[in-house]
């Protein structure tokens, strides 16, 4: 007999229907012996709503009563989930964040879970029945209702399977697991039974959709295992755990295709210390999340730097990046929004240098100009055209033998 | 300074603009240098929506799941009402029924009150600050979210003015006060500035709308004053006091018409002890709630049992007595839909006999035939056809001086 904790995003408990198939899958779990905990996200589009209406009311709503707005939303799925069980025989008990033992601290919008007592959850369970437990918030010191911030469902599953010690922890999603890269830009994209946090990690880095990365860190730190797995066809998905036993067998485990790059060119930059510095401060108060950063051999005490951004930074980074020209004093400022990136992700790649010349090799043969690298021990990214990614994506998968 | 606790319902708060007139109006309260303390109900037809909701997923919700599901009602309403505050400039915390310190019994979708401790809401009262307080929720000794049930809005707001000692508590509604009559049936119908607690309760069980009677009832425990009054106009309305200070000058306060009545007929019943207890104790069972009940003189040892139930509870009453009458051997069961009453209410009634006299004069002055009379201390109730309703109330409200 196993211990679950199952966690349903909002599309998965849209309307009844939906939860009355999320109500019989947990039945069938349960006929297998398994005891089941329910992690809830609010249902479809509620979250949205929500916000819509508060900013109708106040365009800088406080965060104490945004929080206590969309906390709303999850009261509601846990208790319809609740009922639900019922009509299909199974005994289930709903709790809230605060009831379900979530402390967190203040910071409202995105708290963080400082600790798991889920004593209610655990006399539920032991009653033989299933807890419903609303996703994403909890309860501060000073007793307000906390929100974790959008995908915060995960966290909530990840940290009470921890708190429970579950034996696993399950993700479903619309989806039906990890793959090998995006099915919609390769027909040849597999579904991988078990990838290792750390690949996941860098996978979700890159681009790849789901689970979002704080729960995937937070299962890391504390050895949770996850299966994330899809709500709709209800087969089983891909595994992740502390230690791929695939490790030494397939050191490439996928190819992440990601056409949302941008890059900003700074021209004509003295080359002297703390200038660069500057630039990447201003843009880091200005939340401009930079990710490579490439500088020219200068010439004449000028050089250029070039780095990306995501497409929906890139007019705060131009425009920050302009002001900053003047006071510098460097030439001009060029953005280039037509560019992508595609990242190739494998444990051990680091003491397998083949790796990398495979990769610019492929990209060579069919004509994809690498404007940058950049590398980590278990993936190398390629900045290139956006209109090259997709076939680069599809070559990538066929020479590190996805297929 | 007076501390003012203000309740408004769902229409007053049913949308963005809505709430923004309540905002400027617990502003311009302010202004004159009260504190505020609001009650707010769910806006509009959420609970409704809530409640199709889970009709959707579970026929027979349990009732736990229920007032966790409903209680997200009020939820949305405090922290949107907050943010509509805030963007007023007028600084507001938002409290959930447990955190505003109401705890009930165990008793879903219906739950009482059991006490108060209002610490928190006095916190922020200290601060100058607005508490917005979620109406009709509290917390079981089980820590159990509770909801008080329809219309407990009024409840939380009572309970809460007390446990404050608050100088009133103000129920804003959708009509601008206590009329002495419907102002739809007689246009001389005219706003009362007081009325006494029993005098209301009078007027609200013969059907005046609002405040809910329990509310009113608690309000007159506690010694809390009520203030009546128009969430549209803003204009004063009726305050709701222990002692009415005109109860010397004018005895007779209103005319409640209700055109919602039906009468059941038993004929033939045996006269002999215990057949009528049966034949009441029947129906209390079922939820029947009968008003008057009136007995003939009995001929030949049998004698006509004639009783008043409000019409939507008219077709369990004829049901259940068919049945009892072939266990009690009773000749026939006769239905009359078509009744209504009209109720003059007013205190000191009983040392004036002459006011049942104008009563039954006016009526027969009109040719209105009287088939059922009951009184109280305050009160004296003819039953009528329904079509002589509306004119009964014009002619009486003129006769004891209202217009």
């Amino acid at each position: 007999m196993a211990l679950v904790v199952q966690k349903f995003g909002g599309t998965s408990v849209a309307d009844a229907d939906r939860m009355r198939e999320v109500a019989d899958h947990v039945k069938r779990t349960r006929s297998r012996g398994d005891q089941v905990v329910l992690v809830v996200s609010a249902m479809g589009k509620e979250t949205d709503e929500l916000l819509r209406l508060a900013d109708e009311v106040n365009g800088e709503p406080p965060g104490r009563e945004m929080d206590m707005l969309i906390t709303a939303g999850e009261r509601k799925s846990i208790a319809l989930m609740c009922m639900a069980l019922h009509a299909a025989g199974v005994p289930a008990d709903s709790f809230t964040g605060s009831q379900a033992g979530f402390e967190t601290d203040n910071n409202h919008r995105n708290a963080k879970i400082l600790s798991v007592d889920p004593h209610r959850v655990r006399d539920s369970v032991d009653k033989d029945r299933v807890a419903v437990v609303a996703g994403a918030q909890g309860m501060s010191g000073e007793n307000n209702v906390t929100f974790l911030g959008r995908g915060g469902s995960d966290t909530t599953a990840v940290a009470l399977a921890h708190g429970l010690g579950a034996d696993a922890c399950e993700l479903y999603t619309d989806v039906s697991g990890v793959f090998t890269t995006d099915p919609r830009v390769c027909p040849g994209a597999k579904r991988m039974e078990s990838i290792s946090f750390d690949e996941l990690l860098e996978m979700t880095a890159v681009g790849c959709p789901k689970p979002v990365m704080r729960s995937v860190e937070v299962a890391r730190a504390f050895g949770v295992p996850l299966h994330v797995r899809s709500a709709f066809t209800w087969e089983p998905g891909t595994w992740v755990v502390e230690e791929d036993p695939d490790m030494e067998r397939a050191i490439i485990k996928g190819i992440v295709p990601d056409t949302s790059q941008a890059k900003v060119t700074l021209s004509g930059v003295q080359d002297q210390p703390g200038l660069a510095a500057k630039v990447f401060r201003t843009l880091a108060e200005a939340s401009v999340n930079v990710d490579m950063i490439v500088q020219n051999v200068s010439e004449n005490g000028r050089t250029d730097i070039s780095f990306t951004v995501p497409l929906d930074d890139l007019e705060v980074a131009t425009s920050t990046c302009e002001t900053l020209a003047e006071t510098l004093n460097f030439a001009g400022v060029m953005a280039d929004p037509d560019l992508g990136r595609v990242s190739v992700v494998g444990a051990g790649m680091a003491s397998n240098p083949g790796v990398a010349a495979t990769m610019f090799e492929t990209l060579a043969e069919i004509d994809v100009n690498i404007e940058m690298i950049a590398t980590s021990p278990i993936r190398i990214s390629c900045v290139v055209s956006e209109a090259d990614v997709d076939r680069a994506t599809v070559a990538l998968h066929a020479a590190y033998g996805l297929d």
